[in-house]
């Protein structure tokens, strides 16, 4: 039986162990490949190279970013007695593009989800506390997920404890009907967030 | 406003030209390479880069091989005057898997396609004319699309013009309907081929 020169398997498998990626789909982007010249397939390799060697983590907000500290941290005009808690480098990127929002960020790079073992420890928690000095109020924009909310709290809990919630505002973001969603369709978690969070008109 | 690394970007992009993925899930892909180690990176480029040089196409079938001619074409075993045209190498495989087939192949990379501009000279077909010597039957195992069907179309015809068809049976893999199909979902087409294809029992 035919069968296929191995750096095809090989390179299959680095694409089958992203995510999203089976081994069906992995293959057929192999093949895909070959159909590419062997300069394009170089360039996609120093590209992959360079990833990791023209990034960083801002030590500040912990942001990924080329220089340290990262534009927002270093950027004077804005708010910095407001500061938002987020998971992911993209939630932050999500809450720039609104334009809506001039403080601060940090990022945890995760929550905290016992069932995928990722402990507290984990995320960038400990800098969270020593950024407080000067903070008026930390809104909590963690998913609206069961380890979201869970480490929204976890992070309100521990700021109580180390005795810092006096001058601070906690808040949480917004939960409700998303603009243009239907409320024949909307679930019942998020009918009762959308009630609980009413406002006046 | 807070921008990525402008290498994020040209890596997402170089992932957003593959098949089957759209811009959003190539900046997935490039978040989550950035969790994985250098190390891992600079294995995944390699593979990247080894891919064309590592392989060829077989000389005689076509196929994407590591040696030329390919391990079916040097099989003295196989049936010489069997001869299966198939479009694409991964045809090729599927065909070997069902181990029902023991002669050579032929691989056209490709299919008669006006619309996209693919047209009987970008295939591989000069070659194949030149292979008919010794053979006795030619399959024809071009996919059961429009595409497929004209492809096999226009191989008779050629095959008759240079005069070849006599000594040579050229048949169409069979269509009908694929094992554990209902009837009553098969499409119009479908099934007008399998009774058009129906055998004694």
């Amino acid at each position: 039986m035919q069968k296929l020169p191995k750096v095809i398997d090989r390179l299959a498998e680095k694409f089958a162990a992203l995510p999203g990626i089976g081994p069906r789909s992995a293959q057929r982007l192999v093949f895909y490949l070959l159909h590419n010249p062997e300069s394009e397939l170089e360039d996609f390799a120093a590209k992959l190279v360079a990833l990791k060697k023209e990034t960083c983590l801002c030590s500040i907000c912990h942001q990924i970013s080329d220089h340290d500290p990262c534009s927002v941290c270093e950027d004077t005009e804005r708010d910095r007695k407001l500061l938002c808690v987020v998971e992911q480098p993209l939630d932050l990127l999500a809450l720039e593009r609104s334009e809506q929002y001039h403080g601060l960020y940090h990022v945890l790079h995760g929550c905290i989800d016992p069932l995928n073992h990722v402990s507290p420890d984990e995320l960038y928690l400990a800098d969270l506390v020593k950024r407080l000095d000067g903070v008026e109020e930390l809104i909590l924009a963690t998913n609206p997920t069961m380890e979201g909310e869970a480490t929204a709290m976890y992070i309100t809990q521990l700021i109580k404890q180390k005795g810092l919630a006096d001058k601070l505002k906690i808040t949480r973001i917004g939960h409700g009907l998303p603009i243009g969603a239907d409320i024949e369709y909307a679930d019942g978690l998020t009918l009762m967030r959308a009630l609980e969070g009413r406002r006046e008109v």
